[in-house]
């Protein structure tokens, strides 16, 4: 007998995952150059070389016991200095080690904040347009997902239907900026008004309500913005972080929780974390990771390539007619579908070998996201087929 | 407010953990050569060259995005291949690389398993003596933990006892062999009768009884044992396979779960098991870790040290009159406690700086275990002191 939720989570394709293995399928029909996909997250431009140098040096220079062997389940030591020491610097912040949590990506440190929050009863909030992957997260670990409605004019966040979702069952408020899908930054205006709500509601409810940040994206920031750092502006924040995008390492799992000193019994919520943790099966997160991470700290991915993509694909779909609120970080763009229905827009355009993801899933159905780390060339080839598209409806 | 048994997980420090850094700590006082610790399974052999050759010829010579970017859910095809030959050469098995899931250890393996067949009432059933942490994997994955009292005279199964526990609830006996606490192997007669009971039982109860087979200790075998590959004696058999030990790589977490095609329900059960591993946050095991393990699928450990450790605490223990189970496999010894209460034997051993783990937490409150992956001058070291210890009793 078998599990039938978890059955349905294991077999129900992502529908990025589709596109992107028909698109493989495809560029062996068409040939590579006339298939357009926008489909997948992955990183397209290396690592930091300081970053491969790391790998190497700590395996050649230092005692494979050591280097190999489990560190205790927050980490290693000194990668953790490394990390906290980054933070404090830039961020003016009070970051000690031991706030940190090194986890095997952003995911599993976000579903460990969400587990250690699961009460009876609990509510985690999302903000749409959200990840997609956050309802599974939420709902197959004891918490109700709930979904605040797009702004859909700057992809910010409708603050009074935040409120109004707002109940005493309400344990967390999941942030994700820079967003996926949309690419937007929140301001530091609306997450002082976030912050300002969450605060007056927690008093009412008699218990924080906490912000899990989510920030794969924090380092993937143009035009001179500068993400906040929301424990900054709201206390009760667990921050989750991924080195996947910032050093271009997403296959190599390797993140962290922040819990600050200033969290609400932000010690009993640390060790519920480190709980959660453990029986999800962390041990450790991978060694070697933890210790380039500690020696690349402060090393910040080169983006020319992602804000030159971001720049062409946006400057040229918007001429052709597509609404899109500009992005100014992560690599991703948010476009109202023509005709409203961003599902029978994928269709369309899939029979046209150009692959975007409708944002039904995102929480937003007549949006459509584009990935743009992709090559550029890709991005030229793909230009006559939007215009094509947009000039049926 | 904080989900409380995951801050009772978190919060309550392990036996193990806090015996271990005891021991640090009492290394500064009285001297790292006065500390005899025999608490933490950490591997004190290190990784064979090939390995640390193979992490930096991957990092050298391969393309950047392609190493460290996502693989698929299950893992990097190549790695996968490289698995199931040696797998299939070594054990005549038949297992395709699609059967193999690659995992941050064997920990998350195991989990994934328990949360796939974690129906409601599910009962899954370990032996003592068992790894402490099955019973919190178990019971904050949804099922019930149902532990069979052990065979003191073998450490083998107590069959009739095992299948006094079987009920139609029972989804799963986790089987760990070469075992941990007891150093024990099941032989093929012992696994043989298992397989018996449980095709009998599942057919009276109308559905698989499946074997976990937690086996991170596999190629750690002496005196020319070979653990039986459990696949080949009951179909219904998921493993859960770790390199920390067979590697030398605990921190580097990287093992997988193989679900072969003969196992009742395979296709639905892998997909229940890459379900549950999605809501655990896997993405994908570190891609660096999978493509070594793919180049060092064949290599195996020099376990001379290992043995040597063994054979020498084994004939200076039993001569001084301790009792112990001869064990063939892993690098563990448990061995009964003098007057009977372990806890108190290892306060006792505890004053004169000889650490070594109650047997409680493994369901055997009467034993204590001892880890072999030390070094062989500790052990010299320690014998008299265990011999003044019985000779109070």
């Amino acid at each position: 007998m078998i599990n039938e939720m978890m059955y349905g989570l294991g077999s129900k394709r992502s529908c990025i995952r589709e596109l992107f293995e028909y698109g493989l399928r495809q560029a062996a029909v068409v040939g590579k150059d006339n298939v357009f996909d926008f489909s997948i997250g992955n990183p397209s431009i290396p690592s930091p070389p300081e970053v491969n140098e790391a790998f190497v040096s700590v395996i050649r220079d230092r005692d494979s016991l050591s280097v190999h062997g489990y560190t205790t389940a927050g980490g290693d030591d000194g990668a953790r200095a490394a990390v906290a020491a980054d933070l404090n610097r830039r961020f003016d912040a009070h970051i000690r080690p031991q706030n940190l949590f090194f986890t095997c990506g952003a995911a599993p440190a976000l579903i460990a904040a969400i587990r250690a929050l699961a009460v009876p009863e609990a509510e985690i909030l999302a903000i749409a347009p959200y990840f997609a992957e956050y309802r599974p997260f939420v709902e197959a670990n004891g918490a109700a997902f709930i979904a605040v409605p797009p702004d859909t004019d700057s992809f910010q966040i409708r603050l009074d239907a935040l409120e109004a979702l707002l109940t005493p069952r309400t344990q967390g408020v999941i942030v994700n900026s820079p967003n996926n899908p949309s690419g937007v930054i929140y301001t530091r205006e609306t997450l002082g008004c976030l912050a300002e709500i969450l605060t007056r509601k927690g008093r009412e409810f008699g218990h924080p309500i906490y912000i899990l940040a989510d920030e794969p994206y924090r380092e993937l920031a143009y035009d001179g913005a500068e993400p906040p750092f929301i424990p900054n502006l709201y206390p009760d924040t667990v921050v989750c972080y991924s080195y996947s995008k910032s050093l271009s390492l997403p296959g190599e799992r390797i993140g962290y929780v922040c819990v600050p000193d200033q969290a609400a019994d932000s010690g009993r919520l640390y060790a519920a974390i480190a709980g959660a943790a453990r029986v999800m099966g962390h041990v450790c997160a991978p060694s070697l990771q933890q210790l380039v991470v500690g020696l690349c700290a402060a090393s910040r991915p080169d983006l020319a390539a992602y804000d030159k993509n971001r720049t062409a694909l946006y400057e040229a779909l918007t001429s052709y007619g597509y609404r899109c609120v500009k992005p100014n970080g992560a690599f991703y763009m948010f476009v109202k579908a023509p005709g409203g229905d961003a599902q029978a827009f994928s269709d369309r355009a899939k029979e046209k070998n150009l692959l975007v993801v409708p944002g039904g899933d995102f929480g937003c159905p007549d949006y459509f996201r584009l990935s743009t780390c992709v090559s550029y060339g890709m991005i030229q080839r793909s230009l006559p087929v939007f215009r094509e598209l947009i000039r049926e409806y």
